[in-house]
């Protein structure tokens, strides 16, 4: 847990954490933190104490590690914060939860710029402050002696509202499955980066800041969602696991994917076109852009931002992925994805 | 969050993280979990969902760099996991909480044995057991590809039992200052580890495990505990913080420092002698035994497992911290210590 210093001004560019001292550092990362509306006990002492108005908390934690999920010359340092708090807030959503705090474990290189530091802690604080949450803990250490690289492990906690957590595992036959927020966009805007261009600036931005619809996660809930998953790994992979767990098939509707997510004709067809892949391949298999994927009774009207893209059919000994009867992976390899989803250890 | 897959058969120790997969590997580490008292939604989902009987919840992050924190040629995966959870764990026992649940975040090259990681899940798992806590979710990644080295990032969450926390900041003048735990036992372990030694056992096991005394932590907040801190940086860098932040002188009295620490004559002495240096210098300047530190109004009676070492006297424009009426630094200078707490970018 972080012990911050009284505030020390705010240094020149060339200030390195080496220069600053950890407490230094500390002090100028916490002036970015904003803070959090459960906090009781903020930053500086052994531990944070947050008030859990529903008697439970929602918890979760992802790690970024530099180069594999993020690149400095790729992304500010502002980019880098919201995009860790963002894969951390949509899990929470996911849950049907609205985030309260965060805690930050941060390693890197003593010759760190204290700027940069400062960047990814104003992208953490703009990310949560919509929702009332804030940085509310954290532990800032030297990397590895053998890294120049940065590793970054959010926990995001939340409150339930009184609402019932959303499964994976309870989507039922009959069940509608629904999308909120974008499919497609971070993937294709990495698939940009990586040829070395920087447009079109949406895609691109995409990548650098996703926009998950945080507000979607606890209207589902509300509504009475039967299952719900942030896509994280892209969604084939990810409802993979939704139909697993809930030993049913999950047939998406390619036309109403296709409607939901590459109509009208945007940046997607414009990089697709240029790489010549089909834009397709992203919406499926793309991560990164923490949109929510839920299952309703077919009864319930669908909430607000939420839009049908498929049905849940009974699994039988079989439960899996369709795309409009088509086995997943035959889909994958017809449009020319490489795999179905983010392998971690690939 | 992880998205374990049901378990798979133990594999052999050639097995790693690139062979057995992030999934597979999260199944196995799982089967070590353990389960926590407070657990709603366990591993396994976007996010775990825990009970707060005491409507608050105490969050906490630390962070262990392999070559910095920890070695593996030093610490069994087993140790690695109890001091991971140690530091954790203490922290919201400094607050006056119940540890209840943990998150670990790894980042580990993908050549990571699989049984090595489960080691560490069983170290956790085994440290927190008997808090009635456990590993609830986690996230597993690659290292950086310039790396070889793992990272833990660990997140404890607990319960205050309806006490009030017990902050950095409440140390009055009058009150006693006591200690519960050892202190100075890793950093001696960590002096004989450098110069190639593995003995005395107990000096080295308290570097590989420390033994917080969790229940002294709940137990000063009963009695009425004024103030209160691990000790994680170091005695006098700790109650530094202590005093800065209250406003106060914190007076240690070495006769009772060094009567409650270093008697009887033991491993601390032995190896003391042979090294040349006073085994006061561990017992001020050395880190990671995570003892707890606390100040009581003077008309308590300490609670079990606390000694006094000291008292608080008015701050005045010079909070600090003083042994025996002398200025630490001029302590540590006098009994050879290079300074007088860790230094984490040093």
């Amino acid at each position: 847990m972080t012990r911050p210093r009284p505030l020390v001004p705010r240094g020149d560019a060339a200030d390195t954490v080496k220069v600053v001292g950890e407490f230094g550092v500390i002090g100028r990362v916490l002036a970015k933190a904003g803070s959090a509306r459960v906090t009781d006990v903020g930053p500086g002492d052994d531990a944070a104490v947050l008030r859990t108005p529903d008697g439970r908390v929602v918890a979760t934690t992802d790690v970024l590690v530099e180069g594999r999920h993020f690149r400095r010359d790729w992304s500010s340092p502002e980019d880098i914060g919201h995009k860790a708090a963002a894969a951390n807030l949509a899990d929470v959503a996911a849950m049907g939860g609205v985030a309260t705090a965060l805690l930050v474990g941060l390693a890197c290189p003593p010759s760190t710029q204290t700027a940069w530091l400062e960047g990814v802690a104003a992208g953490l604080a703009a990310e949560c402050a919509p929702l009332g949450a804030a940085v509310v803990g954290g532990d800032l250490v030297a990397s590895a002696a053998d890294s120049a690289s940065v590793v970054l492990s959010v926990t995001a906690l939340g409150d339930l509202g009184g609402r019932a957590p959303v499964l994976r595992s309870g989507a039922r036959p009959g069940d509608v499955v629904a999308l909120a927020g974008r499919l497609g966009w971070a993937a294709c805007g990495l698939a940009v980066l990586r040829r070395g261009f920087s447009s079109p600036i949406a895609v691109v931005s995409a990548h650098r800041r996703p926009s998950p619809p945080y507000a979607a996660g606890p209207g589902a809930a509300e509504a009475g969602a039967t299952a719900m998953c942030d896509v994280s790994d892209g969604l084939l992979a990810d409802l993979g696991h939704v139909a697993a767990d809930s030993r049913v098939v999950v047939d998406l509707d390619r036309t109403a994917l296709v409607r939901s997510c590459l109509e009208p004709v945007g940046p997607l067809h414009q990089v697709a076109s240029a790489l010549g892949v089909d834009p397709l391949s992203w919406v499926l298999t793309g991560g990164e852009d923490h949109a929510l994927v839920a299952t309703f009774p077919k009864r319930v009207p669908l909430p607000v931002g939420w839009t049908p893209v498929g049905e849940v059919r009974s699994g039988g000994k079989n439960p899996g992925v369709l795309v409009s009867g088509e086995p997943a992976a035959d889909v994958v390899r017809a449009i020319g994805a490489e795999r179905s989803g983010h392998v971690h250890f690939g």
